[in-house]
């Protein structure tokens, strides 16, 4: 049998790292590297399994893990299928609006406004905004879409005497950026981000499209203007299947 | 009743996000900015729903996605636990070794070297350091704590022929970085670092001791000289329960 596989890559039995486990690493520099065509499978499991000479639950392990780490999907009756690639977000290097970022990637941006009103900060709002315990704020929840596909679900607070000018404008349409430069004449100078990453649950993964238990990146910024006031506080939680933040590091 | 729970914390019914995930929100604030000793449960469950006047399985759901998340932890029969706050990495930010940074951090680091070969480049590891397929390079795994609880997982590949005097150094106690800098004379001018949120699989689950499924931070990282020539090119599994990381952008 001709294989998709390279000669030289094989599973070896002395090895300390489990078989599954070689095979994983094995099948992710292929799916990444070599298999270009999405609309094809990948070689069933009885094929790899003949290749390898490993076992099918062995097989079956490791493109489960590559399945729930979203590289692999699978079609029934049809097979494993390659995952899009993911989008490579320019979140951490660039403070630009999700708008803008989307579109240079050649996507099509939209945005769905779930919720705006006006509440009293508690002690995190406060903290973040450094704003007294309990003042008004805005809170914005949107779910932020590119090419119709839900990527980031985010809520941000902003201080209410501040910002009230955006509570009568159409979010849906315009860059929450946009409005505090042009309509509250604020300019934006740096944004302080925090990553984590972490599981989705129930409600957000309704959200997101995405299995309950699916990983997310959770990116919380603090946005100050130039006099270092704080004026924005966001919690973002992007899909982990679609976003990959890239950037660079000088020493 | 007297509640620890501040009396503007409510749950409301017309509000259109669900009953639980607003419960989320306010646990996570108490969390997070108020209770801040760690061995004292949070409030039980039925002290939970007396206060919010809401049925116990919207609590338990709110607390599960919080354990899930390890913010919380439960411990049989003593109750349900705040978690230690994750160390703030600055991995991103800086171009440092990882035993500098967690000594800077009043941390004890120490370093398992899982693996040491030399393997046969595949078109991953030499489109990443700019070398032909099938050159010879070091795979170097190791497994890195703080404190002697594991931090993360990560593998190294270095060009062979430029590299090779690490492999007859005393990996564990030696900073990889160093040994580039001194004993082969090289000066390491900047990463690209590209991130993604993931799960852990079943082997790395084990090394990181994590339960399967958790979530990782997957930092994959290209290391170059100051001749802009790849030098290191890194896959590395932080423990996402364990790690956040900071960094600050300018306009």
């Amino acid at each position: 049998m001709s294989s998709v596989f390279s000669k030289d890559k094989v599973i070896n039995k002395n090895n300390p790292m489990p078989l599954y486990y070689q095979l994983k690493e094995i099948l992710l520099e292929y799916i990444t590297n070599q298999h270009t065509d999405l609309d094809v499978p990948i070689p069933p499991e009885v094929e790899i399994s003949a290749h390898f000479e490993i076992s099918r639950p062995t097989v079956r392990q490791a493109i489960n893990e590559l399945v729930v780490e979203g590289y692999l999907f699978r079609v029934k009756g049809k097979g494993t299928f390659v995952s899009k690639s993911k989008i490579n977000q320019s979140f951490l290097r660039e403070l630009d609006s999700f708008n803008n970022e989307m579109r240079e990637k050649g996507l099509h941006p939209s945005t769905k406004v779930l919720r705006a009103t006006v509440i009293n900060s508690d002690r995190k709002i406060s903290e973040a905004l450094q704003i007294p315990f309990g003042m008004e704020v805005i809170e914005l929840r949107r779910l932020r879409f590119a090419n119709d596909e839900p990527i980031v679900s985010v809520i941000t607070y902003l201080p209410y005497e501040k910002c009230k000018a955006i509570l009568s404008k159409d979010l849906e349409n315009e860059s929450l950026y946009q409005i505090l430069q042009d309509e509250c004449g604020y300019i934006l100078k740096k944004a302080v981000r925090q990553l984590e990453a972490s599981l989705v649950g129930e409600y957000e993964a309704e959200l997101l499209r995405v299995e309950r238990g699916a990983p997310i990146q959770y990116i919380k910024t603090i946005t100050y203007l130039s006099d270092d006031t704080p004026i924005e506080y966001s919690l973002a939680k992007y899909r982990g299947d679609r976003n990959k933040f890239t950037f660079e590091i000088e020493r």
